[in-house]
C-alpha cells in the first residue's frame, strides 16, 4: 500500500482540493495540500470526486458474466419458474460460482464500487459450495474490495430439509449475514421461517437480510412478524429486509406505521428499485428515518438479462423510479449507492472524511447529477487507499 | 454515395450472412454475396447487425446536452411548473434551438438513429423561431438521418393568444405533424384544442400527434374526443398519442376498449416508459394490435437530467418497465425502436429486407438481447448507405 496525494479534485463536485490518503485511510481533505516525502501524486484535473460505491444486494454467484456464450432466457412468469429454472440450469452446466463471483466481482471494482452485500444461494443441490466459492472470491479481493456474503435459502428451507444445517455449516464458515425468503408466500410457514433464520443469527451472533418480495398485506403480515422477531431478540440495526415491495402498495398509513418502526429498530430497505411493480420510495423511507439503498440483485443470470456492476447506473434507475428529477433529489439516488449502502450493510468508515477508509472515485463530470445520468468512465479508483483501476479497467 | 458490400453479420442475431447495398437501399441479404465491381468491401467480422434505430419522441431543441455548463435542476413538481421555468430560463439565456439540436442530433446519428420525430416549442414568447432553427438541422442532416418536426405549443394554445397562428406558420414552413397538448388538464377547453389541431392537420394535409398527460378518467375522455375527430376527419393512420398515461391506470375493460377503437382507427401510442408512475404496457397494446413505439422525451434539458442518445439504452428501459427478461420480450422492448417507431411515425422502407433504407448498425454482442441489455459501442452506423460513423464517433 503506497500513500497518496489527490490533488485538483472536487468532492461531490464542490471546490476544488487535494485529498492526502495514508495507511489506507483520508489522512486530510484540504486545498493546496504538500505532498509528504515518498508520497505518489496523482493530478485529478478538477475531476469529480465520489466515495466508493456500495452494492448492497446482488447475487455474484449466479451470474453468466464470465461466459462465452449468451444464456437465452425461457423462463416462465412465476418466482417459481425461476428459482427451478436456475437450480436445474446450474446442475445441467455445472455452474462455476468462483468463476463467476470472481468475475462480477473484478467488473464492481473496475467501476468504482470497493464494497459488496453478496446473496449467495445454499440448498440441498448446491450444499455450500457456492459459498465456499465466494469465500474464496472474498479472500482474493479483500485488499481492494470487501465483500459481505449472506447464506441466502433461495430454493427455500421447509420445503427441503436440511437446508436449515447447510445454512447453519455456511455462517459456521465465514458467511456474515443470515438469509431468508418471503416467509408466507414461499416458505408457507412464516413463524418456522423466521424462528429458524432469527435462531442462527443468534446462534452465531450474526445479522439478518431477508428477500421479501410478497406484496400489500401479505408481505406487511411478514414485514410485521420480522420487526416483531427484531425487538425480542435485541437485534435493532441488525436487521436488513430486501425488497420489501409491499411498502409500495400499502395505504400510506399503514406504510408510515410500518417504516415507524422500522426506524425506531434500524431495520433497512435493500432495493433495487425495479420499473414495473411497486416499490418502497426513497422519499418516505428517508422521511420516517429508514436506511434505504440500492443494489442490482442479480445481474445477467437465469433470472433476467439486466444489471450491471456500474453502481452510478443503479443510481440512475433508483432516481428515475422516484422521479427525481432536480439536483438534490438525484443526490438521494447516489446516496442510496454510497453513504446509505454502507449504513445500511454496516460497512464502517464510509465516507469522503479524515479517518475514512480511502475508497475514492474519479470521473469526469460537472456535477453529482451528470456523474448519474451519465455515467462517465472511471478515470480512477482508489480502494483502501490502493490505486485499483485506471480508465474503467482493473489495474494489474 | 458508396455502394457497400458488409460481409459476415448476424442479422438481430441469426446466421452469418452479407448485406450489398446500392443507392442507398439494401440490395440484397445472403451468405457469400460477391463484391460487384468497385463496391466497398466491409468486414463485419460476425458482428450483430440492427436496423437503423428510431427515437419517436424527443425534443431536439430543448436539451442543454451541447451547453459547457451543468444545467442545475431546481423545479418545482408540477408540468405547469415545468413548462414555466423552460420558458423563462430559455428567454434568460437566450437558448440557441440550433446547436441544440444539432449536437443532439449528430449525437443520436452516432449511436445508430437514423430517423427521429422531434417535437419542437411554438409559442407566443419564441414564435416560430425554434422550428426554424431545427429546420436548418434536419437540412443539415438530411443526407443521413431523416427527421420529422412536430410543430408543438408546449406553453398551451388557448391562454396564449396567437399560439394558433404561429402553430399555422410553422406548418407552412415545413414543420411535417401538428402538436397538441392535454386539451383538458391545460388547456382547460377539450374541444376547442382538438378542434385547432385538427384543424390544421386539415388544412396542410398532415399527421396529428399529441402529448396526453392526462390520467385516468380525464385522459380517456380526451382520447375518446381524439378517436372520435380521427374517424370523423378521415384520419385514420395518421395520429399519434404521446404518453398515453391513462391507459396505465384505467381498468382493464376500459383500457381495452380504447385499445381496440385504436387499433382500428390506426392511432398509435409514443411512450417513453418512465418508470415512476402508471403507462400503457407493450403486451396489452400489440396484443390489441395498437403500434406502441419509444423514445426519450426531452434529454438533459430543463425538464430532466436524464435522457440519452442512445435508443438500445431507451429499449432497455421499455424492457425493464415492461419486466420483459425473455429473449423473445426483450425483442419486442427492440422494436418499439426500430420498426415499430418507423411504423408510428411513417418512416418508409425501414428494416433489414431488401428494397429497405440501408440503415444499418453493428455492434459486438452474441444476441439482441444482449444489445439491449449491454448497449455495446456503435462499430459501425450506415444510413441511407453511407457510412455515418465508426466506433461511436461520426465520420467526419
Amino acid at each position: 500500500m503506497t500513500d497518496l496525494l489527490l490533488r485538483d479534485v472536487r468532492p461531490l463536485g464542490g471546490a476544488p482540493l487535494d485529498v492526502l490518503v495514508q495507511g489506507g485511510r483520508i489522512a486530510a481533505l484540504a486545498p493546496g495540500l504538500a505532498a509528504p516525502p515518498g508520497v505518489a501524486v496523482e493530478d485529478g484535473r478538477g475531476m469529480l470526486l465520489l466515495p466508493g460505491f456500495v452494492e448492497g444486494h446482488t447475487h455474484l454467484d449466479k451470474t453468466t458474466f464470465h461466459l462465452p456464450d449468451w444464456l437465452v432466457n425461457e423462463v416462465g412468469p412465476r418466482i417459481e419458474d425461476k428459482i427451478d429454472t436456475e437450480r436445474e440450469w446450474r446442475a445441467r452446466t455445472g455452474h462455476d460460482a468462483g468463476a463467476a463471483s470472481l468475475a462480477m466481482a473484478k467488473a464492481f471494482l473496475a467501476a468504482g464500487t470497493t464494497r459488496i452485500r453478496s446473496h449467495v444461494d445454499v440448498d440441498t443441490a448446491a450444499g455450500t459450495r457456492h459459498v465456499e466459492r465466494v469465500l474464496e472470491t472474498r479472500a482474493t479481493m479483500a485488499p481492494v474490495q470487501e465483500i459481505q456474503i449472506v447464506a441466502f435459502p433461495q430454493s427455500g428451507m421447509l420445503a427441503r430439509q436440511g437446508t436449515d444445517r447447510l445454512l447453519d455449516a455456511a455462517l459456521a464458515m465465514g458467511a456474515d449475514i443470515v438469509g431468508g425468503l418471503d416467509p408466507c408466500a414461499i416458505e408457507r410457514d412464516p413463524v418456522r421461517h423466521l424462528d429458524i433464520v432469527f435462531g442462527l443469527a443468534q446462534k452465531h451472533g450474526k445479522p439478518v437480510d431477508i428477500h421479501l418480495h410478497e406484496p400489500g398485506s401479505m408481505g406487511a403480515f411478514s414485514l410485521d412478524l420480522i420487526l416483531e422477531r427484531t425487538r425480542a431478540l435485541g437485534m435493532e440495526g441488525k436487521v436488513v429486509v430486501s425488497h420489501a415491495f409491499c411498502l409500495g402498495d400499502l395505504a400510506e398509513r399503514e406504510r408510515d406505521a410500518l417504516l415507524a418502526r422500522m426506524a425506531a429498530l434500524g431495520v433497512a430497505i435493500a432495493t433495487t428499485a425495479p420499473a414495473s411493480r411497486p416499490v418502497p420510495l426513497v422519499g418516505p423511507c428517508r422521511a420516517a428515518g429508514v436506511t434505504i439503498f440500492g443494489g442490482n440483485d442479480g445481474i445477467r443470470d437465469t433470472w433476467t438479462p439486466y444489471g450491471s456492476p456500474d453502481m452510478l447506473e443503479r443510481a440512475m434507475l433508483i432516481g428515475l423510479r422516484n422521479n427525481f428529477r432536480r439536483d438534490d433529489e438525484v443526490a438521494l439516488a447516489f446516496e442510496c449507492v454510497a453513504g446509505a449502502g454502507a449504513r445500511g450493510c454496516g460497512f464502517g468508515d464510509h465516507g469522503l472524511a479524515p479517518g475514512a477508509r480511502a475508497d475514492l472515485v474519479l470521473v469526469e463530470a460537472r456535477s453529482l447529477a451528470e456523474a448519474v445520468v451519465a455515467r462517465p468512465v472511471r478515470r480512477l479508483v482508489v480502494s483502501a487507499g490502493r490505486v485499483a483501476a485506471r480508465d474503467g479497467a482493473l489495474v494489474a
